[in-house]
C-alpha cells in the first residue's frame, strides 16, 4: 500500500534538523520513498492529513518483559527478594504458553496504542510471544531469558537454537532472535561462555541484565572481585552485539568498558525508581557516546508499559539527578527512545528515524488536545507534555495498526476477557 | 441535583478502608448523603453507572501559578536564572488581565480533564482567574502573588485585600483567598511582617514558595545566618495556616519546625526535576506526620498540569532516592494528591476524602483500559498505571463538570482558539 502524509510537521531524529514543518512524507513498499514536495501523479491508495498532527519514529521498547502484564498491579510497594521469591517467582511457575500468548497481545495492545511500534522480550514460551508479534503486526527481538539448570545445561540454548531457526528474519524481516543469558548471578562463568559460543554460533547478539542492584554489584566482586561488566567482558561477552538492561551500578571503568566495545545499555527509569534500585548515570554515558536506549522492563514493576513515560521519565529524573537542567535535553530523550532504540537492536539502518530509505515505523500524535497548547516547541511538547494516548495512527513496516486509536491488528475486548479470565484462573492454580 | 453512583468501587482515602468494593453513593444537595445499600425510594434526579469504574476524591492541586500555561513549552533545557530572567520574566511583564484569564480556562480544562478539583494558585490579575474559575465550576484557593516594590509598598497588599472582600467565601464557599508573599528572597523581612499582619487581619492562610533551590537556602545563610524557613518562622509566619511551596533543601532542624508549626508543605516533583531543584525529602516528612500534598507547579516548569503524573512521580522518585521500596507506597501518593491536598488548603473538613457528609468533589476512573488489566491491586493501579486521560468523569461541589470526557462547563475548542491568538499576539507585542 502507498500511503500519502499530507501537511506534517515531523521530528525526524536523524541529527541533522530537529523539526520539518508542514511537510510530506511518501511510503511505498514498505519504506518512507521520499519527503518534501511530491509530483502531482504519484498512486495514492491511502491519503492522510497531517493537519494538527505530528510525526515522529515509533518508539521502540528496548528490554522488557512482555508476558508479565498478566503480573501489573498484583505485587507491589515490597523489597526485591520478597517481591520475587515470594510473588513474581512462584507465579512465572505457574504460567504456561497461552498465557504467556494472550499477556503479550495485551502489551502489545497497549505498547501500539502509546506509540511503540519494535520492542527487544525477554521471557520464556517464546514461541507464544512470535505468534503475537505475527497477529499485532509489531516489530521485536526475540530472546529466551536463561537462567542456568545444573540438570539440564543444553535444554534453553537448544530452545533458543529452535527460535532462531524458526523465527529469525522471518515476517518480512520484522523478526530477530537473540541469545539471552539472564544474568551473571543466575548463570555460572562457564554457562555464559556457553551462550557466548552459541550467539557466536548463530552470529546474533546477547540480551542480558546487568549491574541493575547495588547487591548484585557487591556479589560480584566478593565472587569473581570485579563488576558484573567487567566479569562478562573477560570471559569474551562484547566479541558479540549486547543489550545490556540496567546499568544502574555502574562504575567510570564500566562506562569505558561499554563505550569501548560499542555495549548497547538499556535504561529503565520507571521501573528502577519503583524497585528502589537507583539512578544510571545516564547523562555520564550519553557524553561519552554511548548510545543508551530506554526500555519499560515487565509490567509488573512499571505498572505500565508506556515508552511516552520512559521518555519524560529519562527528561526529567536526569536533571535533578545532576542538579543540571542541561542534563538530559529534550531531543536526546526522544533520540533514546527511537534511534538509540533501532542501534541497541541492531536495526539502525532500517529504523527509528524518519529518513528516506528506512522502514515506514512511525506514530502521528494529535496535537490538538488542551494539554499541547498553545503551540510553542514541539520537542519539547513531546518530551514533557504528551500523553501516549495522544497517539493517533501508528505505522509498521508501512501497515497502518492503529488509526485514529482504532486497533487494526488486535481484538482489544477479546484480549483483556482472555487476560482477565486467565489470571484468575492462575491465581487458583 | 441528586446523583446516585450505582454499584462502584471506592477508594475513599479516609484512613480507615481502603477499598470499598462494588457499593452506591448517593449525593444530595452537594454532598455525599450515603453509602452503601439506599432505601428503594430515594429521589434520584441523575443515576451513574459505577461498573468498570472507580470512584475516588478529585485530586487537588496545592500549588500552581494557571496562567503560565500560556508559557508551556515555551522555555526548557535552560538554568533557572537565564530561564527565568530572560524567558519568563520578561514575557510575565507583558501579560494582561485577558491573557491570564484565557490562561487560567485553559489550565482549568487541563485539570478537570485529568481529575483535578480543586486547587491553590498564586499569581496576578487574580480577580480574572477568579472569574475563570466561576465559568469552570472548579474550587480553589486565589492568592496573589507579591515580589515586594519597595516603590509601592501597599499596592498588592490592598489587591490582596480587594481580592478577599470579593471572593473569600463566594461561589457557595467554593473559593478561598490567602496572601502570598512570593518568597523570603523577593520580600524583606520587614515587608514579609506585613504579609503575615495582613494574613493576621484577614484572619486566612498565607501561600509562599520555601527553600525551592540549594543557592536560595545558602543565600539565607549569608543574608540572615539561617535557613529560609526559620527565617520566616523567626519573623512569626507560622502563627498563620501557610501553604509553603517546594521545601526541597531543608534540614532535619527545618522539619521540625514544619512539624511543630502544622505547615503545608508542597511537594512539586514534576517541576524540582526538571529545573533540576533536587529531591525534596518527602518521606522523611510524612514519617514525621506532617501533611506533604502536591502541586504542579506552573506549566511552564512541568509542562502539564497533570496531577496523576505527580501522584506517580511521588510514589516512584522518592522510592529510589531513599534507596527503600516502600518509602511511599501507592496509598500514601495518593493522600497526597488528595486529603492532604485537602489540608493544605484549609478544607480538610470540606473535601479530600469520600465520607458521608462531605462536599461531593470527586473523579470516576474508567478501569475498561487495556492497561489496566488484568485487575489485581486497585490501589496499585491508580498510582502506577492510570494516566490522566483514564478519568471519565469529575464532579465538583456536586455538580458534574465533565461527564464521560465531555466537558460540560468549559467551551474547550474556543478556549483553544483564544489562548494561541493571545500567545501569537503576546509573542509580538
Amino acid at each position: 500500500m502507498n500511503i500519502l502524509i499530507k501537511d506534517i510537521d515531523i521530528i525526524p531524529v536523524n541529527r541533522k534538523d530537529e523539526i520539518l514543518k508542514s511537510t510530506n512524507l511518501y511510503i511505498q513498499k514498505g519504506r518512507i520513498s521520499h519527503i518534501g514536495n511530491l509530483r502531482e501523479d504519484i498512486k495514492v491508495d491511502k491519503k492522510i492529513d497531517g493537519k494538527n498532527k505530528l510525526l515522529m519514529p515509533g518508539l521502540i521498547n528496548s528490554h522488557t518483559h512482555l508476558g508479565m502484564s498478566l503480573l501489573r498491579n498484583f505485587a507491589d510497594d515490597m523489597n526485591l527478594t520478597d517481591w520475587l521469591t515470594k510473588k513474581i517467582w512462584p507465579m512465572e511457575a505457574k504460567l504456561n504458553g497461552e498465557d504467556i500468548y494472550w499477556g503479550s497481545l495485551l502489551s502489545m495492545g497497549e505498547m501500539i496504542m502509546t506509540g511503540t511500534t519494535s520492542f527487544c522480550d525477554m521471557y520464556f514460551f517464546m514461541d507464544e510471544v512470535g505468534r503475537a508479534l505475527e497477529n499485532s503486526g509489531m516489530r521485536g527481538v526475540l530472546t529466551r531469558g536463561i537462567i542456568e539448570d545444573p540438570k539440564n545445561p543444553k535444554e534453553k540454548l537448544n530452545e533458543t537454537k529452535e527460535l532462531y531457526k524458526k523465527w529469525n528474519n522471518s515476517l518480512n524481516e520484522k523478526v530477530k532472535v537473540m541469545v539471552a543469558p539472564h544474568a551473571p548471578y543466575t548463570c555460572s562463568p562457564e554457562f555464559l561462555i556457553k551462550t557466548i559460543e552459541l550467539s557466536e554460533e548463530l552470529n546474533t547478539g546477547i540480551h542480558i541484565h546487568l549491574s541493575e542492584t547495588k547487591k548484585e554489584v557487591e556479589d560480584s566482586f566478593k565472587l569473581y572481585g570485579k563488576s558484573p561488566i567487567k566479569h562478562v567482558y573477560d570471559l569474551g561477552m562484547f566479541n558479540s552485539h549486547t543489550i545490556a538492561a540496567h546499568c544502574v551500578h555502574i562504575s567510570d571503568e564500566d562506562i569505558d568498558i561499554l563505550m569501548e566495545n560499542n555495549v548497547y545499555p538499556v535504561n529503565n527509569p520507571a521501573s528502577n525508581l519503583k524497585l528502589a534500585s537507583g539512578f544510571a548515570p545516564v547523562s555520564k554515558m550519553l557524553k561519552k557516546g554511548i548510545k543508551v536506549s530506554l526500555g519499560t522492563d515487565g509490567a509488573s514493576s512499571n505498572n505500565n508499559l508506556d515508552m511516552f513515560k520512559e521518555l519524560n521519565l529519562a527528561s526529567l529524573v536526569n536533571k535533578a539527578v545532576d542538579l543540571e537542567p542541561l542534563s538530559v535535553p529534550a531531543i536526546k530523550a526522544i533520540e533514546m527512545a527511537t534511534l538509540n532504540g533501532a542501534f541497541a537492536l541492531g536495526l539502525e539502518k532500517e529504523v527509528g528515524s524518519i529518513e528516506v530509505g528506512k522502514k515506514a515505523d512511525m506514530i502521528l500524535i494529535d496535537m490538538d488536545k488542551p494539554h499541547l497548547y498553545p503551540k510553542h516547541n514541539l520537542v519539547s511538547a513531546i518530551s514533557y507534555s504528551v500523553n501516549g494516548t495522544d497517539v493517533d495512527t501508528v505505522i509498521i513496516d508501512g501497515n497502518i495498526v492503529m488509526e485514529n486509536r482504532e486497533l487494526k491488528t488486535l481484538d482489544m475486548e477479546k484480549i483483556k476477557y482472555m487476560t482477565e479470565k486467565r489470571t484468575k484462573d492462575l491465581l487458583n492454580r
